[in-house]
Formats: C-alpha cells, structure tokens, sequence
C-alpha cells in the first residue's frame, strides 16, 4: 500500500473519470422514428430517449377558438431501462408522481419557445421514452424533443399547414450538481445518487433560463454554489445548442 | 384625465400595494387540530393551509428494519378554496400531477432538516389542506409543516417514544416573483398569474438553500435576476423563522 | 369501596355529562369561505365542518333543457379530522363506501326543501369538509348545509340571477340513540360507539320529517324506542332552526 | 263522461292491484347455486335475486386473532336486469354509491342476528345478484340471504367445523310506501318511483326493529304515518318469516 | 389388488362417462330475460349462462353517420359461479385479461354473421353472465347470444325498427380438446383442467370456421390432431345449430 | 387503357410485393438492452420489437414453497409506434383488451417450451416493447422473447444460479392470412388489415404446435384453409428458429 504524507489531498475525480465541466458523449438522431411527423433519439453517455412529435389538428377544450395551438409532453421508462426492473405503470394503472412531474416540464420548456398563436389551433404531443437510463433522462428529454419539435413543424410546413416554423428560440436541459464539494456538469446515475446537490437547468439559446430546480440531497447549498451550477449549465447548454444545430441540418 | 409628461415612468405598484420585499402578514398558529401529534394552521395573508402531524409507529417497505424514520407529506385542497369551484381529487379518483409534485417538493423539504436516524422506526406523515387558496400554498405548507413537525416530536418527547428532537435545524420556503420587470416577495395570486418569472425558495435557518424551483412564465430570466429572488428569499424566510420560533414557544 | 344495597339504581350519566335531551354547544358561522358563494362553519361540540355552497351556471346532463337546477353535495374528511390518522381518499383513489352513502343522504335531504323548478338551469354544489371528526358529522353537515345553501342563493338574487330564494323550507338533521337503556340527543364520537341503537333525524322547519336511518348496534330496538328518538330529534332539531335563522341573519 | 256528485272519493287502487297491506307473491328456492355452500334464490313478485353464501376461513385483519367471525356482504344487478340496460360495473371500474350502500345494509343487517364470536374466525360472504330487478332488490337480498347464511351453517355443521348455527334470529326486510296518501307494503318499481315516501324496515323474528331507513321522496312526513309503515312492515315480516323457514326445513 | 398382464391398455374413459364425440346435455331457453329485447338461458351440462341481447339506438362514436349498426358483448362470472369463490371484478375495479379476451371474442363472432349495414345505426350488446361455470362458458355463451340476437332482431322487426332480421347465418361454438391422447368433444371443468390440448372453434351454419383458438396446455400437439378437433367441433356445432333452430321456432 | 381478354386472371401480387410464402427481413439482435439479463432487437420488416427479461428471485403467490419458477411476460407500444399516435395506457391508467390478450399469449408460450420445475422459485419477466408497429407485433415479441429468455438463463448459468438452461425446445411464431384467396405467410399491417382470415401460429423447434388463433375478419374459412396456413407456418418458423439459433451464439 502507498504510504501517503498527511495532509496529502487527492486530485479531483469523478466517477465518470470526466473533467468537472465535461459534457458525456451526446448525439441526437433526428428521424428515429418511422411514423412520428418529428423525432429525434437523444443518447446522453448510456442514456437513451426516443422522442416523437405528433402533430393532431385539434387543441385541448380550454383553447378551443382562440386560434392558438398548443404543446404538450408525455414521459415514460421501458419497465427494463433501469438497473432492476420497474413496474409497468401501464399495469399498475397510473403514473407515478415522478413521472407526471418530468412531463409537465417537457411540456413547460417546450412552450417557454414556442409562438403559441403561430401554430393555429392545432397541438403537438411530444413522447419521452426512456429506452436505457443512466441519470439525466429529463434533461436528455427536453434536449431531444426539441429537436423532434423542430422537424414536426418542418415538416407542416412541407405540407402547407404551417407557413413558418412557429419555433421562436432554441431550448436544452442540462444536470449539474456537487459532488465531493465540486461543482460538476451532467451527471450520470452513479454521480447523481451520490451527489450532494442535484439540478436540473432548461436554457434557451439567446442566454435566458427557462426553469432551474435544485435539490439538496444532502447539506443545503449556497448561493455561490447555485451561481457555480448555473455558469456550468451555461457551458454545457451551449455545446447542446450547436448539436441540436447540427440535427435539424440532416 | 391627467396629463403625463412624455417619458414619465410610473412609480412601482404592486397588485397587492406591498413593498417590492414585504411578505404579506403571517400567521402561525400552533396546535389547530384537535387530535394530531403536532399542526399549526399557517396564513399567508388570504392563503390558509392547515397542516397536521401524525405519528405511527412504524415505516414504509424500504426502511424496515433499518432502525431508521421517515417525513413524508400530503397536500390537498378543499374543492371552495379557490375563486371557482375545483373538482375534489378523492371524486376523480385520483390526484393531479401538480398535488404529486407539491407533496413529493414538502415531504423532501421537512426531511432536509431532520435526522431520520434519530427517529427510530416511526413515520410522520404531514398533511397540508388548503381551507384557503390566494398563491404560495406550497411555501406556507412547508412553513407550517415544519412547525406541526416540530410540535409532533416535542409531544413524542412527552410521551417518552423519543428523547430528543431530531430536527437539526429550521425549514422554511417563500415565493419570489419578477413583476414588471421588479424582482417581489410572496406572491399573492393575482401577482402570480400575472408574474413573468415565479420561483419557490426553500432554505434553512443556517441560511443554506434546500431546493429552489424558479420558471419563466413569460421571457426567459437572468442569472442576475436569479440572484435577486434568491436575496428576497432570504429576506423572507429569516421572517419566517422568527415567527416559526414564536409558534413553537407558545 | 362504597357499599350500595342490592337493587341501586345508578342515576343516569351519559359520558358527556349533558342531560338526555341536551344538544352540544352548537354553532353556525355564516360566510366562513372567502371564495364560495355560501357558507358555514358548523361546530356541534368539537365536531367541526365546513361547508360552501358554490354555484355554476349549468345542469347534469339528465336535466338538460328540463329548466330546472339541481342541488348536489360532496362530503369529505381531512385525514387527521380523526383521534387516529384516516387515509386520504384521493390518494387511494376512492370514495369509500360511507362516505358516499353520507353525500347522497346530504344532497338528498337539501333537495327535499328545494324548489329545483325555481332555481333554472343552475346547479348548487355543497361541500362539506370535516375538519374535525367527533360523532353526528352528517348530521352537522345537512344543518350547515342549509345555511350555506341559502346564503347562496340570496347571492344569486343579489347577482339578480334569481328573483326570489328557492328554498320552500328550513331542514336540519340531528342523531339520536339508546345509550344504557335511555334515548339521548346528539351523540358525540363515545356515547356513538356505545350506543345500542343510533339514528339519524333530518327534519323540515314546518315538521316533517324528510328522512330517518335508525340501526341496531346491539339489540334491536322496539316501536316505542324509534318514536322517542323521533321526539328527542324534533325538539333537537327545533333548536337548530332557530341557529340557523339567526346565522342567515348575520 | 260519468257524472260523480261532489266529494266522491276513489276506492284505493294501487298500480299493481294489491291490497295496500298485501305483499307480491314471494318464494324463497333454498339450494339454487351448484357450488355455494349455502343459497337461496329469492322472488318477490317479478324481481328475482339470486343469493349465495360462501365460506373461507380467514377473517378480515382487524380480527385476526380475536376468535371471532365476520359476515359480509356484495351486491350486484346484472346489466339488464332493469327495463333499460344499466353499465355494467366491473366495465366502469367503479361500484356507483347505490351499490355500496345496499351491500353495507344487507352485511349489518344479517351481522344483527349472527353470533360472531360463535362462529369461530371464519368470514361468510354473502353475494346477493339481482337477476330481474322490479323493486325492492335490496329486502328481497336480505330475506333471501338470511336463507343462504342459515343453510351455509349448516353445511359447515355437517362438515364438523361448526358445532351449532351461530344465527340467534331470524332476519327479514320489506320496503312500505305511503303511495296517494295510503301507506302501502312492498311497492314493485312502478309504485316505487311514484310513492310519496319510501322506506325500508329490517326486522327480527322477535319483533324488533334492526335497520329502519324512510325517505320522502315528495312532501315530508309525519310521525303516525311512520309508525303505520312500521305497522305494515311488522305484518309483512311476519308473512317472511313463515317463509324462510319453510325454506330452511326443504 | 387385480394383476394386469404387461402391455394391458385401459379402454378409455372420460371422466364425465362420454363419449369422445359426445355433448353434455345443451338446453337453449329463449325469453329468460324479463327485460330484454332477446334473451336465452344456455346450459351445456352444469354450466349456466343468462345471455341477453339490448338494442340502443345509437353506435359508437367510429361508426357515427356511418349508417351501420354495431354487435358488441360484455362477459361475466357470477363471484360464487365457480367451485371457490372468485372476487367481484366490480368490486375490484377492472375486468381480467380474461374477462376482455372472451367478450372480444364473442363479440367478433357474433359480428361475422351480422349484415351491420342491414341494421341501421343501432348497437346491439350481447351481455353473458355465468350463473354456473363447470367449463365451456365462452362456447355456451356464444352459442346462447346468437338466439338472444336472434330474438332481438325480431323484437326490432315486431316494432318496424328493421324490415328482415341482419342475421346471415347461424354462429356456434364448441370446446374440444385432447384427453390422455384421444380427441374428445366438449370439455367440463375436470376435463379441461387435465387436458393436454384445449380448443375452442366458433363455426357458422354453411359449415366454415369463424375462429380456432387452440392451446396446448402441455405438450405441443399436431397438425392431425388439429384437424381431428376441428372434426369433432363440426359434429358438435351441427347439434348446436338444431337446437338454436328449435330455440328460436319457441 | 390495355384492352385484357375476357377470363383473363391477374398473377398474384401481394401489397408487399413479397411471394406467398416468403417472410420479411426478419433481424435478431442480442443484448440490446443494456441492464437486462437477457434481451433482443427483433425487427420483422419494419416492425421492430425490443425484448428485455430480467430475473427475480421470487415467484407469485400461488407457487411460493412449490420449488417451482415461473416465466410471465408483459406488452406495450409506444404511443407512435403507429401510424396515428395512440394513447398512452399508463396515462389512460388501463392497460386495453387487446394488449392482455397478448402479453397472456406471449407467457403461454414460453412456459410451453420452459421446464419451469427446473428453474427453482425465480420469476422471469419477459418485456416485449413495440417500438415501430407494421404488423405481426405479437409473433414478433413470442419469437424474440425466446432469444432474450434463453440469454437470461445463460446468465444465470453465469452466476452460478442455475446448472443447465430449462428451456426445452426453440418456440417461435408467425402470422399467416388468406389474402384474395390464397394464403400468405407474414402478413404486414396493410396486408393484415385487408386480409379475409388472420391468424397467429405458434411452433416449438421439433414441429409441434404450441397455439393457434386464427379468426375469419370477412367469410368464414375453411378446414383446407386453415391446414394450408398451418403449412406456411411451418415453413416460416423453420426460418425464424434458424435466425434464433444464429442470435444465441453471437
């Protein structure tokens, strides 16, 4: 055994073996699915989501002849994506709390782009599935559906529904969280469970944040911390950006 | 109809006439239920939740034999607690996804300051009914909750079931809003539905921040703007905690 | 320990120490919600239920274009109202099978004094929420029920939607049971489960009776029984309309 | 047109014909199911409900290991057993508050008259399933399944389980009426929708009363007329009583 | 004990003493629905099921301004039809997967002699409930609903609702299976719990085959044994088909 | 216009341009879950079908101290695997008919080629997943499932838990169909959806038949029919237990 001087402090290390502020290998494929108007497999390291956009001409009753359309989201997770089996929410005959609370913010950030009255009275229901999860399935989520949003308008407009993409900004999530006192960018599911402090940040392309919820798992954090979180999601925002940027160009 | 001159900005006008940073006035009356362990019946101004502690002895699934508690929570609301009639949860059969996200958001808050080790194998389980809704139910229920908590153990002390405490510090959580452009403390409803950005802010009596939950509902908002509800936030919840000190003495 | 000769008679105490035919402290709090059109806080002893009245501008599908309104109540009880923590419903799922039987028994019972022809196509909702549970809860309910019912529709009239009030009648409800041989008015939770018969008496302020569930705990009870009950309930109820006068007086 | 002198009274006439204190025809089929261990198909007049005990041997939680037994009930109408064709309950998912409160009756009614400490912890459920419904479903099951019960203790004496049948009485129902101003007994579904006031009496072989529950459908009643349906019901009883043991001894 | 010689082979015997070609005792009572527009109490042995037909004037919502009618069915066990007591699918909340399969199938089959366009925009459903299950429930109701179609589309005639009856051909419906290696017609409880395969065929009047569902319950069976049960349910469906004739000539 | 010769016969052209007896490109890709114990990638033409199982160590209630395994399996679609976005089962909180009776079917057929004495008290689930729907999804899952339930046991040969793998022979299935009278191996949707007779053929390896459904969607079928897709199923599922034996040896 190496025999360490006190006072001897070890370099930083994540899990992962990445650097504090280093993205996993993210790639986004548009065109997944065969049927969906848009879609787009988001893979973020292990983690992997398909998302579909559908496109209905008709909009929820609260918006009927307001000429406004309307975004929406739904999540779920192969009962086989996770380590050990989960339970069909199918079969157990609801959805968790979980659940419900990751697809209200799919839907809440997707809308925080969108130009509503652009669309006319139609809606867009984006589907999350979680074919594989490895921590930050919500952020890949949001990350990938936009791109599925993207292609769906698109492709109304290739049908002469919509005359131009009702897509007003760019808008992808990022995880970031403390581990060992340091701030780090994307956590995977080993990090995360040991982190102290978990967050989750939608940002938009012109710079805004859109939605920050961080969590405390362990000691409360401070403000300085939020501020370092916030500055890594700002990096890793950014390199997503150029990456969604990328997808739509296919 | 008077008559401004051009370029003449309007001084700042809350909905409500308050102070950018004045909370509305609270009240936190301890030991409002008649049989729980521990309640407290919390006012935000109109807002009136009551939240009841109650302890059983024993814990879910995951913990047994683990020689360790659990703080878990309920949020509900009576169908007249808000301008019109909503439906009762219990008739649809079942709860809303924004219930599940405000009981999972409580029950993580009040475990944020509690040694569960120090519980031994009892579960309490906060209940928060809104008799009244007027905005910011969730961050009065977490306010009260904590004090129905601390009231439930002292009453365990009683009973000789615990000898000590086990809370290791104060919780207590605020809303913070961007209205007209002004960062604003405690958000009644009519500001909240007019609010550009809305945010949740749960801290501890040490000054640390246990969760934070801000969404644009409008443009996007800054790190700048962050900081700012977040500085209101503490302004506020040092408030609160003066008042939860009162409660639980009287 | 005393000696009593053989063949005393015990005087007769009932746990609550009131006399036979001695109502609780019974009060009715007129516009105790802020929001719904009508209400009242009803308090029989500690029993204490909240009921509103909130009125919307349309009819069950069965009556539709019938020109009549509807009178319906929903019944619920916050999980700590009792001495133990209770379930709550929405979080099972479902309304139990009592409280089901509990909500028809109220809407039945206001709508027995309601002119339904008068109202037009409204429909009149009343909750009534046991914030605290100590024996007679249904009971409490139908009689602040009423008060809540009637304010409601003098807020119609005021909102000059309805000419006049289309309540034909008064009706409060009342328990009474055998409780050692003797029948007694107004059972709270203790004297309840020991009572041999229990009964509930809703009554109209001209007289009549509207409805009456009288059970067997024990021993079945004879004709004679069931016609002091139904004595005990009209002088009980008495008193309840003359509280209820005075409430819609306030 | 026939010309009547002022003040000329109609002869009573009730829709079926009956005299107003005559019960429809009733029998009692002891053995009618193939695999219960106790069973009766009951008919009162048109409406025909098959009723079945069964026994397990195990008891409800909150009896286990208190030595005592348990009598429950289920109720249920096939889809067309009524006039037009009702949703069938196991497709809606829910049983409707109706239902709940009729299987609520039956069990409390036969408990009324079982000695459940006699039976030892065994649970007998009794199914009462309406085949034709054409009023007064809810007598007809408890008379019948007071049959079924009797013969399922039997069959469990036979079978050594039992030493004597824990049944200390015998336990009947009948619905009366107060139909044009005549109190009348056992109203089929015509009568029924058209009466007054409605009620439903539980009685015991000796005589008394375990369950009454009268309703005013119309104008509130009184007192007397209470007591003649409670007189009509008492001479129905007897009549079933007569009946139920002719079945028990085939 | 007697001593057989070596290679003594047992001649065969069914448990129920049939022969392999053999029906169990069928009886097809028509009209044992007081309500319904057709009806008919089916028997195959001990198995009972009350098949009724109820027509409604309207269709689902796919076929609205379609001018076509609609053939659906509802399947259910009566909780005490089978040897143990089964639970209340109403009183748990949901139907079985096997539950939906066998009213699936009866519907379908039903549908394939049905001219839907010939009936109209009215929808008839077929509801089989098993009073007692001793195998073969899904035949026999099949079998039976076909009368109570039938029978319903004659009331519809009698009332000039439809000018011919819609009914192409007759529908039936047989189990056969493989017991100890023979082929055998009709299957009961004890017969079908011990066979190796287990088949039900749904055949029409002209001698086709309307649907095979065949499973091998232990080892896989053979093209020639297929062929053999189809055999046996040709032989069995043509007595079927006789006594529908005779049930609807009644 | 070409001008045909009368009692000319079009050449036989399916949808899918496909002979009649020849499959899709069928595809078996193994481990393509990350976490489960075993899992395959089945595509059938465009139909694609991710199969994961994954082990338990417990069985259900009704083999526990049997010393007995048991294999189960459960179905799903992603809500645009279609061509039109269906519903989400979890939100809609049930699980429909049809995807009971599949993932009923899926089981069967696995425990019909399991020994399951041999497994010892372990539960495998078998989660067959539709991620793109083109027809023949249930044969897909049944012929994918057996790769991803054989890798299963091979792991838990790794592991020591097992000795030798239970499964006792290959099971595989195919759809075939009568389409413009002649029968066609492999129907696709579009295929499928005008086919006269649909059916599903499940096979072991040594040419036993496991279970067949096979239903007339227009005129009833015939014997000779039905032997001529029982052919075809023969030949196909020859081909798919030579691409099962290629998947487990990758």
């Amino acid at each position: 055994m190496i025999d360490f001087p006190a006072g001897f402090k070890a370099p930083f290390f994540r899990p992962s073996s990445r650097k504090a502020d280093e993205l996993r290998q993210v790639t986004l494929t548009p065109g997944a699915s065969r049927h969906a108007e848009g879609s787009c497999l988001v893979r973020f390291g292990v983690t992997e989501v398909l998302c579909t956009a559908s496109i209905e001409g008709k909009v929820p009753p609260f918006l009927r002849n307001s000429g406004q359309g309307w975004v929406t989201a739904e999540y779920g997770m192969l009962p086989r994506a996770t380590h050990t089996r989960s339970d069909r929410e199918a079969a157990r005959g609801k959805q968790s709390g979980r659940t419900q609370e990751i697809q209200r913010l799919i839907g809440r950030s997707l809308r925080a782009v969108t130009d509503l009255k652009a669309m006319g009275e139609m809606t867009v229901t984006l589907d999350c599935d979680v074919l594989t999860a490895d921590g930050g399935t919500r952020t890949a989520s949001i990350t990938g559906a936009w791109v599925a949003l993207h292609l769906a308008f698109e492709h109304a407009i290739g049908k002469n529904i919509l005359k131009k993409n009702p897509l007003r900004d760019q808008v992808a999530a990022i995880s970031c969280g403390i581990w060992q006192g340091t701030p780090v960018l994307d956590l995977d599911y080993d990090e995360d469970s040991k982190a102290e402090t978990d967050g989750n940040f939608v940002m938009t392309g012109a710079g805004g944040v859109v939605e920050v919820q961080a969590t405390a798992e362990g000691a409360p954090f401070s403000e300085e911390e939020l501020t370092a979180l916030l500055g890594l999601a700002r990096k890793g925002t950014a390199e997503l950006f150029a990456k969604q940027k990328d997808a739509i160009r296919k």
